[in-house]
């Protein structure tokens, strides 16, 4: 059975492995108190360029976004994000159950906040009888696989200081963000821009786990705490600082993210020459290609995948690769499927 | 430096990192839903002789306790436990951030519960006006070392069900416990006893995990909503039922727990031999040595150890064993304190 | 000033000021449990045929909305309501608050909820990463004053005990529903069809207060906690009892709704043969006339009223009238106003 | 039956219900916004010599205090109170169900703090693994009839801006706190020391209300939104600055105190003449007499009251004055009693 149902069902890139079984008996405090963790955040601030930054890591995602939620919120707040978030359709009432509405925007097919999306919202909510919108939720790579271009995210950013709200960028697929063919974004660009933003591990050849780069200095003080009361202080912290640290010293990273986007693209190519719509075209690891329904008995041999959309005769499938996916198993897919005329 | 600190500052046993090695390219399904975990649960359901148990995953102590918490109780609902109780004074009001009183109960020096302790907290809040206790949180060994005897736990759950309270108790170093000289409880004891209870892996020989056995068929539905709902559901689940299967299936947990203990033991024999006192004597992995205040200077020269309570000239420390403690490590640090006469 | 901008702009109807004075000095037991309120509660009873209900008085709808969420669902559990409910768009995140999330479906012009408008939210959240609605929360009136018909609520408990689900009515304008020409439900079909619902005091005469009936059994242990909790409990409840006694005992709660209906009727037919359009057409105490922009600096020196929503070149305004509102208000209001041809 | 068991047993002084009436048509917009609130609010400031602070009123003190408690905190932080405080023991956890852990503290009979009680616990939670104490809770009078001294509300306010901490006073019983003959504290005191505080309206001849003092304009921005969420917005709001202006204008409030304390005097020491000893003795409108066991039943016929502690052969019992209690009753009540000798 080839493997398309997502970027999170393998371990870990063998360099990943190697740093962490290089930890395993050496001895280390425990909380993330320890050097490897410190030695990662000060190479995440480098590579950031944000000196001031603070840097926490996370055994999840879902954890670093509630965490973070629950942190950067007064009680009468909540959360501006797109109607395809992460927060508001995936993480089980996450948010809400730290006491904090969202507002799901319409964000389109790519996934995209606007500032022209956000307004009205925002307009609406200066009634003191609402909540009050004071966060902006975005991902990079999007849930349905779209890329920020630099202006836009300076657009949002640039909104976001003028109406007094914080910005947030999930970044579990960040990797694949940045190096996606029509990508114009830095790590430097995204400390300047976000107040905060995470570095996807999970998704991206680590066992585990997520580096949330804390770029305004007011986020920072006592958070440690509340990732502590939220369950999400790692006792053997370092596991995560190795890892982050095997992965972004050398660039492995960006090398495995590349890897995915790549056979991402060749697969969508691929699927289109055999006559496939995508719902929409991505230039990143997650490809959305319409298939007859009466298709999906014979792909169920073939292939893991998620359904995403019935849409009338056909469905949108989701088909992920990951840094551990090979050239074989995109032309392994490739082949069993027929042409679409 | 000698590592005396805490069980959690080495990674994992070298068998549980080659079962996590042999799972790390075979393809997984995610969230827990995988083989690995499906064969460990019941692993764990035939250890406990509970059929009807269902085991739920854990990365860490905090989220399993916050977790069941949050799942188990009524917004009106509170919790019975040891003012040294782990969920009191370790956690960073994690229970209380999921909206439930703590009731901490004195517990005395070995921390442990007496449904006569209890009997009065519950009288008092039979006022509708108050929090009502549902669920009495123990740990197994306690906070301060204390092992439960069997009596003890029977003793325990007849009257948590004759006041209609939920049982749960705290493994995160069952382990140990369950391997103490003067245990006598088994695992099918506690599934039969209480409503749920974790077996810790973290301060055992596993890189992070607890494992949540629900007994209490009603505790079962829906659970995993609220696990997705506290960040506490891991991507690549099967990175925990793989560990707790290397763990559990030959026997390994115990043996390791057993070291622990054994070298925990010499160590507190070999102190009082020199003339230090303890407080108490425990017959688990951490012990509690009492020590003049001015060798406290010297001490740090020769290992970690956690300062537990100042009590007049003397201060009372904490030394912990774990799977990776040494008999050289015991031997060095008894040769390294001077006698006390 | 003519007052058409809520119904909770004056205080009591003089009836309910007198049974307020006459306890005044008589000396009850605190928190609601005075036989005033046990009196009013077994009226309610006998007026809902449901002698199986329990009824619980508040202040506020807020408050009583929230408790109700609080106290009802578990932590996984969310709240199917319409866009336009009450609790999505003016309560401040009451409701998420208290850790739930909710499930805004749009409900059209009338803000009616009907089981085609939820099955498909149900079916998305089978999926055990989401929260699982559980509470259908909808108002009678609505909050564009509409009225739900005996057969659409039937279609919709009947819905909701399939789909097990709860269903919640907001009486807050609950007189104006029940007494409106196009209406035929009755107490006891509320008492029968829904598992909770109130009976709105505050916007129909008097000073303060909602009811709250508590249809299903299993919601009834240890409510008074939770409405504790939430600071929901007055201390001299029996200010809350005997005013809906007052209104209750002899049918002056809809002689009050009856008037304050055809008042609103009144000035609807008046306005509409001046020519303006309806935005939706109601039979309650709330209209909303279309109104052009140019003429609304000329009515703020007429009459308080509300505006609902820029259409164009016109606003619709939301006019309401209440128990206290008089012909010669209505008709004043007519006069001021021009024509529109 | 005389009634001795709380000063919430009766409605409202006659001047107050008087003043309520003449609101009842006038019409005012809603949600406190109106005239009488912002008078009332102007007066109390002039009356606090603050004309810095923001007043809001609220219906009760469970919700004052929840309100301000879910306001004020950041989720990390905590509440030390007096293990006898009514936020710790009459609240059904209303402070946690915001989240929020409370670290009572021992505070004897008298149930007052003193910065030499709370250090200890501030010390301790130093570490980021515990919540951080932010807010000291106190209430005058105390639950236990206790009244501060200026010096003693000046050392703990000098502690508190030394330690970071928010000082919040619980003037449920204020009234009876600052007319009580060893009383040396003045609004204008109350305004300067606390952060915040609360004026109790419904124990000193309002129907009901609280009117919470927020002094430092930290606290005020974005409040009203934290109090709609809450359920804590009256409609009418309008009811409660009319109650409060009533009270304070013409020093009514004062003197109704005054005349609980007076005749809550005259009982205690009557009841000491006849060989009663009081635990402890009070100042204020609470007086807390040891009452052989077996006179209770012979008491129930005579008058309402509330068991405070069983000790030993006796119980200590609470009697309650209010501004509606008499000297009949008093007198009533001492004859009633049998000497103790």
């Amino acid at each position: 059975m080839l493997q398309f149902r997502n970027d999170y069902s393998t371990g870990a890139h063998p360099r990943v492995l190697e740093a962490l079984a290089a930890t395993n008996l050496e001895g280390n405090v425990g909380y993330g108190a320890d050097p490897h963790c410190a030695r990662c955040a000060q190479l995440i601030r480098d590579l950031c360029q944000a000196p001031q930054a603070d840097v926490q890591f996370f055994v999840g995602g879902t954890q670093a976004n509630l965490t973070a939620i629950a942190a950067f919120l007064r009680p009468w707040e909540g959360v501006l994000c797109a109607d395809t978030g992460h927060i508001n359709g995936h993480e089980a009432g996450a948010a809400e159950a730290t006491g904090h509405k969202l507002f799901p925007v319409s964000a389109g097919l790519e996934g995209k906040l606007t500032p022209e999306a956000l307004a009205p919202v925002l307009d609406r909510c200066a009634d003191p009888h609402l909540v009050k919108p004071t966060l902006v939720y975005l991902s990079d790579a999007t849930e349905t696989g779209g890329v920020y271009r630099l202006a836009e995210l300076e657009a949002l950013s640039r909104f976001c200081r003028e109406r007094g709200l914080l910005l947030f960028l999930d970044g579990a697929r960040l990797g694949s963000a940045l190096t996606a063919v029509d990508n114009d974004v830095t790590l430097p660009d995204l400390a300047r821009l976000c107040d905060a933003f995470t570095i996807g591990g999970t998704k991206n050849g680590a066992l585990m786990g997520e580096a949330l780069v804390l770029c305004a200095p007011a986020l920072q003080p006592e958070f440690f705490r509340v990732k502590k009361q939220r369950g999400a202080v790692l006792a053997k912290g370092w596991l995560l600082g190795a890892q982050f640290q095997a992965l972004l010293e050398d660039g492995l990273y960006w090398d495995l993210a590349n890897h995915a986007n790549t056979l991402a693209a060749a697969l969508q190519a691929g699927l289109a020459a055999k006559g496939y719509a995508m719902r929409p075209v991505t230039t990143t690891n997650q490809i959305f290609p319409l298939v007859p329904r009466a298709l999906l008995e014979e792909l169920d041999q073939v292939c893991t995948y998620e359904v995403w959309e019935e849409l009338g005769e056909r469905t949108v499938i989701r088909l992920v690769t990951s840094f551990s996916t090979t050239q074989a198993e995109v032309e392994g897919l490739l082949a069993a499927l027929p042409e679409q005329r």
